[in-house]
This record gives structure tokens, sequence and C-alpha cells, in this order.
């Protein structure tokens, strides 16, 4: 008998921050398993967490922290030359601030994503993605660390012994070294639809990709990053989820299949 | 067999932020029994939090989360007029972000305090009083919650079935209903320190001191404000700290006494 | 022969910050003769105050600074207990902040009208007001001024000297001395649309208003505040456009009339 | 008869930041020609601005602005991948927002110098460099340009036609190639005063500096860099000063003798 093929689809949410509304979190958060919520750094509020904390609740899927660059102006999207040591602290911070707000409506943080600049960093620097792991396991060693597949964040959360969750991105072409192509190179991205689901499917199933060189790598999808931006990337979502359905793959929070 | 009297001495801590020193923590920090943590958001940032926690562990005194206005440029002295639903967001995010640093440290958070002008409001603004214990309650219900002597947050937080303790302040003036005579009237502050000492000896061991129109009033003490700023600021808690040890009045953090 | 009667259209506009986009200023600009642009601290950004001065400049109409409490996360909108001294420091700071694009980008700035809570403050407390008048006065005393309709900011405009537009609002009901009713009062906003663009009509070519309570009060009109987010508020603004013009009241920038 | 030679001391000032005192400007403020004055982004705020100018008025010296960074928590030394847009918003703004402080107390703003991260960028990144010729060049093409002697933003400036202060280091020691050694690498600092002191005679007087290799490289020196924290270093510019007094060498403002 087969065992059952897993993946976990997540998002990025609670990136409103006071007056400002940033896209409507209700319709992706229907389609997702886990979600990242921003933590007041690079986007978000208090009031903006309380309130994605408690919706995430009512939806009955799973959180992490998304801790970013504390540069609100940016979106956390430009790196920041940071010591090893801010790092880590502005990660303790961002985890423990969100933590509340799960406290505070019965909920139990699973994850742990950094985001943009933080995220690309992190993938690459091996200092950087051990001060996030150190960040961490220091606040909780059961959290789920969630990183680019195959990068130094990954890895470095293996060797501290934490529970790694891979993530894939379906619309990105990849480097021969499993690295994301650039977005200033040429085809970096997947435009069609179709194939975009059909490598998802690969990936999750057998494990590997086509690289923008024509090889096939290997790669681990533990989890799939999807946007709820707009009717357009919602549909492309709900043709992820069909075509996972389809193939019997069950999509599952990482707390269920993570060890 | 008489019962030990017993009293706090707090101080506020870790106020430096980023490139900033603020005050040298060293001094007083050897001097006190409890002592409150800037949370990020009126000053302190997530470096300086965990070097503070680091630091009060190794004293061997309690501390206490210490959350103000998101107001860096006002250092939280500056009133906002937020609603109750801001402020409880507010300072759930603060409580949980230094906590975050207790963890990481291996320490208890033992109280919390609002700061500067969230202080102020909360001794006199009862929505604004519930709004803050909503928040410990939420948090942790067995944080003791530190305010102002007889005001308002203190009645919120006793109705709300949380640990409190009353804060007395050696110098300053009282109006004759328990509330610190405002700063802009004059005689509002007591500047004979001999004086200042003899009050707080009075209000520990006596819960009574003399209002400014010279009614004696009815006050509990079981924490005094004092400051770490400059060699005299520190000789006067020194002196506060000699009398209390000569009335045999114990100094002990709040976790000791507070029921 | 009759003289012809002006009135400024005005609405907020660059209220965009980072990634956050807020309303679609394209459609409102169209239809204003004056817009006030944020300066970076309750909204704006270096990048969003260039670019709204060159689509103003594009558009042909004026513009003026838009000063506001720093306070990105509650949008300006929360009072702040500033100082005198702190509150024409940070307008002075806004207004050369402005000013900068306005002269890289070839544009003469009109006028500076607080926003938000500084604008209500401004309205209600001489002290404030005053301050502002101070900013405007000792940056660039051709400045227009614009506040509340015989409010304290306007006032104190025209005691100093300066050249003061009085603005007033379509839909919202006065009390008796010429103030706007609180919106926490019931009726406070005139809700039919009709009605409230008659009222715009009666105040700028009979300079009355009917209060709250049915008394006819004199107010003066120099401008109109209207908003662009969304299309119903669109439509509104073209209604009353239509309206003065059948009534042959000239739309005009401020600069064209306010002596 | 032989040409007076001039030379220009700077120094950083106006660094305060709310509660925050950042070194007393007032002794250093005696000892220089030119000030870089913060403009609220990586250090200072309005009311620090304002008193700076005043505080510069009243020595009698040149001031100019010291743009950074948007990032307080950093100080602007922490580098931030901006987009070349990006560099050159944020410089007029910064520029506008001091000059408006120049215009409320009568003072004419001599310069622009880039502020630590953003100023070690320019020196070596063209893009950035061409983003702050563009800022300043927009604004004011009168205004002073001043950077690393031999940088990239002195060539940019150079090239745009804008006068152009190039800056040496005393204590710092110098590759082949010109720039400033790394702090990061053995022996960037030169820890002799007196060797400082006849580096910078030797500049100043010849046009010339011995690079770490040994190698004597040209070297232009409009200004001096000197620091005034603490009695240590004000002890230093002193000796600075005799000796260029000494040597007969005229310290003067940018103003007297950039062309």
């Amino acid at each position: 008998m087969s065992e059952i093929i897993r993946v976990d689809l997540n998002s990025d949410l609670g990136e409103s921050f006071g007056n400002y509304r940033f896209s409507d979190d209700s319709g992706i958060i229907q389609l997702t398993s886990s979600v990242n919520v921003a933590c007041g750094c690079h986007a978000g509020d208090p009031i903006v967490m309380d309130e994605t904390v408690k919706r995430v609740k009512e939806a009955g899927i799973q959180l992490g922290a998304h801790p970013g660059y504390p540069d609100m102006q940016g979106f956390g999207r430009r790196n920041m030359a940071l010591s090893a040591k801010e790092v880590c602290a502005y990660v303790v911070y961002q985890i423990g601030a969100l933590d509340a707000f799960c406290k505070r409506n019965g909920v139990v943080m699973q994850h742990v994503k950094p985001h943009g600049a933080l995220y690309n960093t992190a993938a690459k620097d091996p200092v950087i993605a051990e001060a996030i792991v150190e960040a961490v396991k220091c606040y909780n060693p059961e959290l789920i660390l969630m990183g680019l597949a195959g990068g130094e964040l990954v890895k470095a959360g293996k060797s501290a012994g934490l529970r790694v969750a891979e993530e894939v991105f379906a619309d990105r072409a990849y480097e021969e070294d499993g690295t994301l192509r650039a977005r200033t190179k040429p085809d970096s991205m997947i435009t069609d639809e179709n194939e975009s689901v059909e490598r998802i499917i690969r990936m999750v199933k057998s494990g590997e990709v086509e690289a923008i060189t024509g090889k096939i790598i290997p790669i681990r999808a533990d989890s799939i990053c999807v946007h709820g931006d707009g009717a357009k990337a919602l549909k492309f979502v709900e043709k992820i989820r069909s075509r996972l359905i389809e193939e019997k793959i069950q999509i599952s929070p990482l707390k269920d299949f993570i060890k």
C-alpha cells in the first residue's frame, strides 16, 4: 500500500498597516493550509496581527511568524546589512510579538518563515541563516522553520536539529544549483500556468524539477508558496489545488507531516 | 510577633535605542528589586532588550514589561489619543516581544508597568486602564500589574482578579484625592531629600501620606519608583535604601509579597 | 455688473506609502483645483511625494503641503499632545521636505493645510494654531494657509497677516458656533447628496449655512473639501462641480482669488 | 608671492533624537569651519535640526545637509539596498527639510555630505553617486557636494558641473587606489596622533599621502573630517588646528575656496 503524499500550501497574510489595507486576505485564507503573519516590522501592526490570528483560527488553518527587516517603507524587500546578532534579536522580537496574539486567541504557532529580503539572504548566507536558526531555537525548538528548498536556512535548521520545511515556487525558474533564477535575468518566471502547475506536481511527487538549463535536479517540496492578491492569483491557486487533489496529493499543514 | 513589612524598589531600564545610550543602567540595577524594561516602542530595541534581560538576570532581580505609546521621538511621554482596542493590542505586542527575550535567557517575567503618558492616562481613564488589564490578563494572568497607587489601573486590575502592585513616588506631592499633583502646578515636587525619604517611610509603614493640603490620606506603597540617571539620583536611592533597612523594612521584589 | 464668484475644490493626495497604495489619485486630480500633498510623516514618502508633484504639475492644478502628526500607523488621525514648539518644527520640516520636490519639478507651492488630528486641533486650540502660523510665516509668508472656516487657525493666520483660505465641508453638519458637529454625535453627517450640494451652493453664494439647530449662521467658503476614494465619491464631486458651474460659480485655485 | 593654502574642518552635528542626547555639540562647533547636520532620517529630528541651525548661526560657521539612510535604529550605518531613484528622492527630501530650518533662521546652506553607509556606498558605487548628484543638482546647483577624496561621488559631482569638496581622514589608512582601508582589516587606523597630524599636513600642503603599502599617492584635501565626541577627540582636533596654523594653512569654510 502506497504512502500518502502530502504538501502544504502557504501564503503571506496580515500585511496591512494602520490605515493601509493590503490585498484581501479572505480569499486566499480558504485555499491554504498554512499562512505567514507579518509581525509589525516590515508590515502589519498590533491590531492587524490580532485580527489576522483570529481570522486564521476561524479558518482552521495553521499560522507562522513572518519576521522581516525593520523597514516598513521598503516592505522588507530591500536588503539591509545587519549583523548576525541583530538579525537574531529582531527575529526573536517578532516571533514573541506574534506569539502574544496567538496566546490571546488560543492558537499554537506552527512555524517561522523569514520575509522578503531576509528570506533571500537567509537562503544564501550561512551566517544570517544561523542567526535565524538561533532565534527560533532559543524561543521554541518545537517551531518548524520554513526556507527556500535546498538553501542555507534549511541546511542550518537541520544541522541544529530543528524541524524544517522546504519551500518551492510554482512560477519561478531554478538554476542548476537549486537556487531561484534572479528576477533580473531572462526567463526567470514561468509564465505558462499549466506548465507551472505540472512543475509543482513533479516537484511534489518525484522530488525533482527541470532547471533553466534543461537539467533535472532534485528538490524537496514540503510547501508551495502561493499568493492571494487579485482574482487571477486566486484562480491560479485553485488550479494548483485541483491538480494536487486529482493526483491524490493531500494538502496538509506542515505540522501534520514535518518531522 | 510582628509581620515583616516589605516594599519593592523599581526603576526603568533598557531605554537605550540603537546608537543612542540612555543613562548607565549598571548603577541603579544594584539598588532595585524590580526593573521595568522598555519594549521597543517608546524606547529600547531588540538588541538592547536582549542585553538588558541578560543584565537583570545576572543581577538576580526581577523584571517586568514597560509598554509605552509607539512614539520613539517623544519617548512615550506625549499623550496619544488611542482607542482602547489599540492600547490593548499595543500592550499585548510589547509584552510578547519582551517575553521572547525572557524565554531566550531563562527568565520569568514578573510584572507589567505602563510607561510615561500611557501610565498617567491609565491612572485616570478607566477605559484605558481596562484595556491594559485585558492585555495583561489575556497574555498571562499570573503577571503582576503595577500602577499608580489608588489609580484607575490598580482598581481595574483588582476588579479583574489580577495581582496588583501599587506604586508611590518619593519626590512628588499628592493631591487630597490621592492623585499626583501636576508638575505644572506649584509645589508639585518634594525637593528636600530628607523629607522625601521620611514620606516614603510613612507611606510604607503607616499606609498614609500628607497631601498638599495638609490632610493625611491613605496610600498603599507596594513599590517605590526610583531613578538611576546620574550620581545624585543614585545617592538618593541609597539614602532611601538605608532608611528602609534602618526601619527593618525588607526590600523585596513584588513576587515575594504581592498576592 | 456682478462680480464673479469663485471657489476652490481641494482634496488630499499622495497618501500612499512604500508598497502601500492609497486610493487612486488619478480620478480626483481632474476634479479639483488644489490638492494637499502628504509629507512623509502621517502618509507619503519621498518617492510618492516626487511622483505626486509631477502628476499635479501635469494636471495643471495647484498644490499645498499637508503636514500631519508623526504617526504613520495612525495616519495622523490620532491626536498627539505635542508642544507648540514641536508642532511648529514638525510643520516647518514637512513644508520644506515637500517644497524640495516642488523645486525639483519646477512647481510653486500654493498653500499649507494641516492634516487630520492636527487640522482639528488647530481649529480649536489657539496655541497650536499659532504654532502652525509661525511655521508657515517663517518659511514663506506668501503661502496661503488653509483651515476650518471660522476656526482658530484661520483667525491666527489673519492676525499674523497671512493670506488665509477658509474651508467648508459638504457632508458635515455644523454647530451653531460654526464648528463641525462631532462625528460621535447623531446627525453629524449630511447623508442626502442633493442636500449636501445645495448646502455648498448656499455657503459659496450667500456665505451662510443652516446649523444643526436650524439657525442660519454665517460661514466663508473659499474651498470645499472633496474626496477621491471610490467611484461613489468621485460621482459626488462631479455633482458638486456641475451645480457650481450651473450657478456660474468659477472653480479656481486659491491663488487666483485669495488676497 | 605664494598663494594662501586653505582647508576646511568639518564635523557631524545635530545627531540627537527626541529624548536622546548625542555627544555635546558645543565643543566641536568652536573648532570647525563647516558642520554636517543630520536631517531626521538616520539621526536628528525637527526640534534638534532647528536648534542646531541656530547654534551654527551663532558660531558663525557654515553648515550642510547630512542625509542618510532612513534607519534611525541603525544610525544610518547599515547599508540598505536602495534603488538610485529611492536614494535621489530621500536625499532631496532631507535637503529640503533641513533647508526649511535654514530659511527659518536666515542661514544659507553651504553643502551636502551623505552620512555613514550612504557616504561609503556613494564613494564606491557610481549609480548611487549619480543619484545623489542628481538630488543636489535639481534642488540647488549652487550647493557644494562633499565626498571621499577621489571617490565616485566626487567624480560624479565634477562631471555634472557641481562644486565639489574632497574630504580626507586624519586617522584612517589609505589603500593604493586612494580608497579608505576597511576597518575590518589590520592597520586600518592611524593610532599615533602625531603621525595622523603630519599626514594631514602633507595631504593639505603637498596633495599626497602614504598608502598602506608605502607608496605615495596623490590625494586632494579640501576638508578634514573631525569628531567631537569626548575630551580626547576635542584635544586631537585642537592639535590639528594648531599644526595647520603653524604651517600657515588657513582654516576656512568650503564656500571661501571651492570653485
